[in-house]
C-alpha cells in the first residue's frame, strides 16, 4: 500500500511524523516522503532535514495521501504543480488526508469546496476563505477525505485511518506498540481549554522571542 | 540552549520527533540531530532518512540530551564510543533524558544503576538486566534524569521538560501550539488497558506479516 507524504520547505515535523509512525506500521505499508525533487527538505524551524526519496510525480496514484502542514504550505497555495498532483492523486486515492494547515493545500486544490474540514485552530478563517467549511473538531471525516487539527492531531487521525484500512484490532495494536496512552502534564491543548494568558502568548507577534516557535 | 538528539541506524521516528517538536519550540533552543558522522541516518522501518548535522562529539556539552529508542539501540549497548559520549554529556548536562528503549543506552552507560526508570513496556526486563529499576510509569523523573515510556511518551516527557526549563506558561503555550489535546479513537495505549488479543498481536513473532511493524 503506497502512502505518499509530500514534504516542502517549511513543513512542521510532527504533522508528517505522527501519521508516518502510525501508518508505516500497517502490514504491507510503503510510506514515501516526496518533494519537488529527491533530496533534502528543511522543516519550519530549520533544525531538521529529511531526505525526500523522490518527487511528487514519482507516486501518481498513492492509496493514501497525507498532506502535512506548516508555514511552508502558504507557498503551495498557488503552486499549480503541487495542486495538480494533489488533484490527480485524490482522483484515484482511497483516502486523502491532511494534518494542520495541510488542509489549506487540499482546499486550494479544490477538494474541500463546501466541505466540512479542520485545521490548526489559528488557521480556521484562512481555511474558510479557501472554500471549506471549518469546524473546530480534532478529526473530521467526510467520505474519503479526512482532515486533522493542528500538529499532534495527525496521530489520532492516523489511528482512525489505520482502523479504516486494517480494522480495529490492528489499529489498537499499533496504538499499543507506540504506547499512545497520552498523559500530558497540562490540559491546554486547545483554545477552548487553555488559559487566556497562554492563548495570548501563542497569538503574540512573530518577532517576540519569548513566544514558542514553530 | 543546545539540545542533542543522537540518532543511529534503526531509531524509531516518533521517539526522536515528538520531543524534537516540543523542545525545539523553546525560546533560544538549538536542537541538533547527531550520529556517528554527519549525513543520512535510516529509521527502524527504513522508510525515513534524517540528515544528522554532525557527529556526537561535535556537541560534547549539551544542556539537554534526548536519547531516542528503537531496535537500533541494541547495537549501542556495547559501543564504547557512544557510551563514553553519553557519560561525558551527562556529566555536564542540565537534563539527561530518554524515550522508549533509549533508556537501555542510559543504563548501559551506567547512568541508571539502581535508579527507577521507564522504557517501552516490552523492554522492562531488559532495562532491569542493565541495572536500572524499571517501573511501569509513562514519565519517570529522578533528579535530572528523566525517562519516558514507549515512543509517543516522549511528547509528554518533553512537555514536562519544557516546564522545568521555561516554566508552566511556556510549556502550556507549546502544548497549545501543537494542539496536543489527545483524542485517540481507542483506549489501548498500554498493556494495562489493551484487550488481550491486541497484546497477543503485538507480542507476536517478528516474522508474522500480520503484526504491526516498528
Amino acid at each position: 500500500m503506497e502512502i505518499a507524504i509530500p514534504l516542502f520547505d517549511g513543513f512542521t515535523t510532527l504533522d508528517a511524523m505522527g501519521p508516518f509512525q502510525v501508518l508505516s506500521a500497517l502490514p504491507g505499508a510503503h510510506a514515501r516522503f516526496l518533494a519537488t525533487e529527491a533530496g533534502p527538505v528543511l522543516s519550519d524551524n530549520r533544525m531538521l532535514t529529511v531526505m525526500a526519496e523522490g518527487c511528487y510525480e514519482d507516486v501518481p496514484h498513492p492509496e493514501v495521501l497525507v498532506v502535512p502542514g506548516g508555514p511552508g504550505t502558504r507557498a503551495l497555495l498557488d503552486d499549480e504543480r503541487v495542486l495538480d498532483w494533489v488533484r490527480s492523486a485524490h482522483a484515484s486515492s482511497r483516502y486523502t488526508t491532511s494534518v494542520c494547515t495541510g488542509s489549506l493545500v487540499l482546499a486550494a486544490a479544490g477538494l474541500l469546496e463546501g466541505v466540512e474540514a479542520t485545521t490548526h485552530w489559528r488557521s480556521r478563517d484562512e481555511l474558510g476563505s479557501l472554500g471549506a467549511r471549518p469546524i473546530p473538531e480534532r478529526v473530521v471525516e467526510r467520505g474519503r477525505v479526512i482532515t486533522a487539527a493542528g500538529v499532534s492531531a495527525g496521530i489520532d487521525m492516523a489511528l482512525r485511518l489505520a482502523e479504516l484500512i486494517a480494522g480495529a484490532q490492528m489499529a489498537q495494536a499499533i496504538q499499543l506498540n507506540i504506547e499512545y496512552d497520552p498523559q500530558p502534564p497540562f490540559d491546554s491543548g486547545s483554545p477552548e481549554k487553555a488559559p487566556d494568558d497562554v492563548i495570548a502568548l501563542v497569538r503574540g507577534v512573530e518577532a517576540d522571542s519569548e513566544r514558542p516557535r514553530g
